[in-house]
């Protein structure tokens, strides 16, 4: 039995506020269940440095926990004067997705960051980021072409998140903390909306899992993903 | 004319959320206008090593700005390696106002850090955050009470912060960021429930300020403080 | 048609020489074809803050490339001030691994640290280094029993791993560098000697990848890891 | 009573020597009593990054105090790899204050930068450092104009600076240490020529202050203000 | 009686490979007994800042010790965020006993960077780094003259590096770590292949030492450099 | 013809002026022509972990340059966030040679932090702050002793040092900027007061120096510390 009594393949409450901030070129608040996280889109002019004169954009993420995001304080990485190994593992997985699902010629030459701020964790903030950060960029997107600044929509298609694994031998998707704390298999899965995989990162927290494990994961990630899609097509779609 | 229209003592509409995220043992979001800082207070155990056997508690804050809090993205203060000055001047500040208002030694062997995290900035976020700061320092000290771990209430007063400034010549009270930047002079004060001072940091942005200049700061800082007290009383009353 | 004509499944070369060097408690130089990595095991008394008393042990591990270990010179990190994301997202990846093949209460109070620091670097160093990291483990763990500080074997199970991708369209297994720069999707897997999966790692590089190709390069990845293990146990057997 | 038998309204006494060192433009080792601070004054052609061709120059202070100017020795800040949060905010307090005695379009693309270094510290090496320090960035207009490179004076008038504070009940001026660690309240002033303010900062360290202690302690700054920019001038005249 | 009965101007055996990785455009693995670095030569365009337009090169080094080159493992420069004194004082000695070999003007608007990466550390691993890397020195320019991009050799003379010491009273050259720590003194000697002086430095571990003292260890060192300066020739024409 | 007229034995003006500032348990500023250099020393309890429960103490050395103590401004190491090279490499000269005047056993566990913070660079600034530092010292174990805490004098005999090198084909003692920027060899000699040697670096900076040239700055060096140290005893006798 889950808690609240979801269902396996059942994801927790999603909601998908767009405009949540004010100066941001997207500002998406995302929540899964408790988890909260606010992603900002900022369009800026130019590219790094690696990129001039290449006729292409690109797409970059920050991501951090707010110190009181969990259930203890966790100390300021600005204070500590680094970024966490798990901080700098995840924002390279939110803008590698990102970065699958843009066309970067049609960019043109702009950056664009997503900053994903947790604002509180419940499980699953990484692939709730991932899940917000979609959306901020194709309402930056948008903006660009409303500003005429692009002639075409470099968006391929929307990506969403999820994460799944085995929680007492049974394939579950979208875990919340407890859940995640207890897992045996742990997975995070990015797609595309037609169904293909752009990120696939499965680890075992106790005992190696088997094939047939990772296919029941998949399979779930394929349903939860589907319905995360349709809430941020829908969002997209009230604006 | 001031933007909406506001008298020159009218501070903006000042919303304080209480029990704003779920984990912390204080939570407050507190708006000055579009101004919206997020102030979690973390109750600890123990004591920074230079108070160790004293017998007395701690508090301190911490502050920082989401990166696009403002109207153009700035850089993220872990990606770059260190808090800067501004920030590290102004959590100083914070942390030195809370606890004017609280007897440590009543407090016992506690630390309690206040982390201000600034959603979105339209100016004046320092004293934002010193109003909801307190207003989550008194949640956290009132658990701390409920939960018989504290005999005695260590809250000595309510504190609560307002900027004031000289704009095209007027002094006028709760500067929003057009008008801030635009200040010749530009004034932070914190005060006590009893109108008494814990804190006044004026400085001339423009050419030197006048004695009488500095008197007219004060007294719509007072005017002003007064009514944002009443509005952190409301918020706690309705808890 | 593969660099050397190597077949779909078929791994490079893999070469895994045992006390390379004459301090260390496990010493071996691993061999992907070009691809080379020294692994050094490091058996310490005591464990980190964070499991003091609790009577378990701790592997851990840390990954460097040599600046010169590619066709252009990257910076040094200790001279840049810090790890890059890269760098700490591997690390991360190696330790995990490890200790998935380890029971850690068997272990007894003692942290062992496995430094893999790649000498050349022609693709699949994260997976070289896993492979070779067993291998120094398990020397390290043989030490510690044949010096009586431990009763029981705290090894689980050998574990080894291999980078798998799709290249041209074609899944392929062990990728080499000029494969890997070309290859649409990565893949790097960590399996069990049973065959059990215990890290899958899958990425996009260009277009999303199927459930098809996925499975495809799970195939690849167990016969690539059934290989690698016999060469690990021949190594162990023969010293 | 004072140490020193000072009345409340009294300086220590104070040493301006101007060309103390060599090399820098403006060379000055200010003495407040027993608190001694070099304020070297660099001009460098070239203006920061945010100010290049906007036609006006910059003024920028740091600050440091040596490691054993204190009773007890504190680290060093390089050798802690930052600079404190004290450090920060005394520098930048310092250049808020130079920059407001600056005309920058006259002074033209220069930067002049003051180092505050505090040889010994004995209470007020803030208000002493920016005492010094404008002695030393007029010698190195004075110089600039000297040398044919600036045709206008951009000093638009002399400030100079005090603590004041209130020590048993009582307000008193320029506070040596052993009343600065007794204050209730501690204030900084900087003053223009003229009297009016550049920077008020005030502090209860204790209970919080009232109206009519903020009027005694600016009134006391006031005065003390006046004496030392009489200080400044006869150093300025002596030749 | 000297380790493996070593005469008191021996050397340890001293083996150069050249070639040992791909990629660098100079290769050398240095061995002095169990003393092992790996010295690879980078040449890259262009020239730092402090040299730009000045029609000269640079020839820079860098140093570092695998964590666990030694009996016990030292932690990662890189994980701790800096080089430490050791490191830095060495690298520098490296690259400005390369720089002393070189005519910087021949060598045009190149910049060569060696990276003496010790594997295994048994003593003299500084004065091992600068033997090994006059070879990988070579190796570079004469690269580039092969390829053209040279017309003249700036190669001045070979230099070679031998440590010299007190031990029990006896002066011995080139000491490995269980002379070096038993040591009185302790002197790192580099000439040049005429025999002339680059570097001397000489520290008293215990006792101040005696010019007869200084005498003689400059005598070992000037034989046991001439020896070194053979191998490096003869691996130099074995090529 | 040296700089006014020196000849080539002749150190410049030495002046050691004791008690220069209030706190330090011994306080020094030293002169060498126009470089001064304030050496501060600090006696603490205890000592550095590495050396808990060994029964001996620890002598320790910082050295910084003030940021314009030299003819052009160089950045202040502490904003840079950390110390460069040559520093580092300085202050472990300095504290390796002051330990090795000092009994650490007979010092006890008291450890003494000698600050070197250099107001004035003229040339031989580490060679001064050696001189200075080894007064400043010994005036701190003179107070140990007198305060009842030492029951022996540690010190084993005063140490100073002087750069001495090749100007022109002729070597020097004691160089000033102008001769140090010139010269074709430098070297830094730090002698006990009966002659021997402590230190020995000297360092080629255009050609390689021969035997002779080194026998002959060696000699310049033994007699300009001679004078040295009587200056030192002289200021220790007037105190």
């Amino acid at each position: 039995m889950r808690p609240d009594n979801r269902a396996v393949d059942q994801t927790r409450d999603i909601t998908i506020t767009r405009n949540y901030t004010r100066y941001a070129e997207g500002s998406v608040l995302v929540e899964f269940g408790h988890t909260k996280v606010l992603c900002n889109a900022t369009v800026e002019e130019g590219v790094p440095r690696f990129l001039k004169g290449k006729g292409q954009g690109w797409v970059t993420a920050e991501y951090s926990m707010l110190p009181r995001a969990t259930h203890s304080r966790s100390g300021r990485e600005a204070a500590r004067g680094k970024q966490g190994g798990r901080t700098l593992e995840i924002q390279r997985l939110i803008a590698r997705s990102l970065r699958a699902a843009v066309d970067l010629e049609k960019l043109g030459e702009y950056t664009i960051t997503i900053d994903c701020d947790v604002i509180q964790a419940d499980g699953g903030t990484r692939t709730a980021s991932i899940t917000g950060a979609c959306v901020a960029l194709v309402d930056a997107l948008n903006g660009l072409q409303r500003d005429k600044k692009l002639k075409q929509d470099p968006l391929k298609f929307m990506i969403a998140a999820v994460s799944v694994g085995v929680v007492d031998g049974q394939a579950v998707c979208d875990l919340e903390y407890v859940e995640d704390s207890a897992a045996e298999t742990d997975m995070n899965v990015v797609m595309a909306e037609d169904g293909r995989m752009i990120e696939v990162q499965g680890t075992a927290e106790g005992e190696p899992f088997s094939h047939e494990e990772l296919l029941e994961m998949l399979a779930l990630a394929k349903t939860g993903i589907g319905n995360i899609i349709e809430a941020q097509k829908a969002a997209l779609a009230a604006g």
